[in-house]
């Protein structure tokens, strides 16, 4: 079968025009799709490259494309719409309804192109990340005092890209200490983690993917083999309920779910807002 | 001014909710909005424990609140649609054309829900993350060939986070270099740079952001000195037109914006679509 071509457009990144389309596009499995996003869109030249392109893509005879486009600049929209393909666009739909309701013109400027970008969102970011980063798998500086939460869990549960995705999304001071031996020997948690008892969040996983994981890294060894990630499996969980830790199984999602299930359990509050 | 409450509502984590309703609010800069996403919204109790936060918003007077929804599941998003406020839903709008064009039902399933997430994504994912990771700040590691694009650019330019952000949201290889009195003294790059040329990209900054970001981390000693951060910067810029190296000004841009603008200028191929 021939792909049908979906195009995101933007004039700022094209994450927008991305995320929508894409949970949009995610509704209809029987279809095979080519995404294709061009982003920075801000002149009517550029715009006039993205029009060639899309009636490029289709020139072989493949079905008619899908344009998803989040382009706010009245002349390069209006270029942009003479494309062949099914145009979606989110400002036709929802500005004019926006402004009535708020009674005010839209500014009709790209989302985030205001001269300097917030450099408080962006330093709060930053230093979430560097949080991650020095509280990272147990590490030394263990500064859990300044922690939002702190996600306990085994190895390759993860909890590293979690700790670093809430620090660049959300700004949230993370940190993450992994369950190994020490802990399964004695069945408890050290004292300096149970000092910080609400704050602590569970990553659990099925010992099937967890052995997968493992191996993907380390084909040999009992590092993934199926008797040591049953182990640490129950183990782990046995140390969930005992506390009573909140925990999410990671098996089942995104990174991005794990996050958001993270702040919707604990009630963090996010520092910043994407 | 009462704030004006904004929802965004989701059966999943509500990033598209935010990502759309932000990008559409921040085109109205008079208004002073409180912003709330209410994400899993799966049942129909918790549709209309939502329905109750979004009323009880408005009691004290304020104005009406603007829902955005990406709820899929015909029953809940029947509950919602009661809440009082401005509701604007991406799915009654471009669904059904979507259907048509398409030739093919909806799933009406949550975007990422069925079952086992996608391991082969996660999977990139994690090991792009490892490698920034064991690639930052020039770290030993020095795994250059395996390395999709290789960031340099001083202390504080950025590197870091942008080097995980691409880890993370892409599944990109980046590697980050830091620009130091070694590289400004010799007025070259070191040879197993230079091996890398076509890898290289540059994140420039301003002077001024750049003292700004540093006194935020050391308030005292040269490094976020006027003099210091000009020099840095003045010795960064000839290098980058020295090599001929595409670089971004990071001063003006998210981070996210950033590493849209790398992957667009290097043409660097996503391994992950988020």
């Amino acid at each position: 079968m021939t792909k049908r071509s979906v195009f995101f457009l933007s004039d700022q990144t094209g994450v927008t025009a991305e995320t929508l389309g894409h949970s949009l596009i995610t509704q209809f499995s029987a279809q095979d799709f080519r995404q294709t996003t061009l982003p920075f869109i801000d002149t009517e030249d550029k715009a006039r490259e993205a029009v060639q392109t899309i009636n490029a893509a289709q020139a072989d005879g493949s079905p008619r494309a899908i344009v998803f486009s989040t382009l706010v600049q009245g002349e390069c929209r209006a270029i942009v719409k003479e494309a062949n393909g099914l145009y979606l666009d989110i400002f036709d739909v929802f500005l004019d309804q926006l402004a009535e309701e708020l009674q005010e013109k839209p500014s009709y400027e790209p989302g985030r192109a205001h001269g300097m970008s917030d450099i408080d969102a962006y330093m709060k970011r930053i230093e979430a990340t560097n949080f991650a980063l020095a509280n990272d798998d147990g590490g030394t500086s263990r500064n859990y005092d300044v922690a939002d939460v702190i996600l306990i869990g085994v190895s390759r549960s993860g909890k590293t890209p979690t700790c670093l995705y809430l620090a660049l999304q959300y700004g949230v001071y993370a940190a993450n200490y992994p369950l190994t031996d020490e802990e399964f020997e004695r069945g408890e948690l050290p004292g300096f983690l149970l000092k910080q008892k609400e704050k602590l969040f569970g990553l659990s996983i099925e010992p099937e993917r967890l052995g997968q994981i493992r191996k993907e890294r380390r084909a040999m060894g009992s590092y993934s083999s199926a008797q040591q990630v049953r182990f640490e499996v129950r183990e782990t969980n046995k140390i969930f309920s005992r506390y009573g830790i909140p925990n999410v199984d990671t098996t089942k999602f995104s990174i991005e779910e794990i996050s958001s299930r993270i702040l919707d359990s604990t009630g963090v509050e996010r520092r910043v807002r994407a």
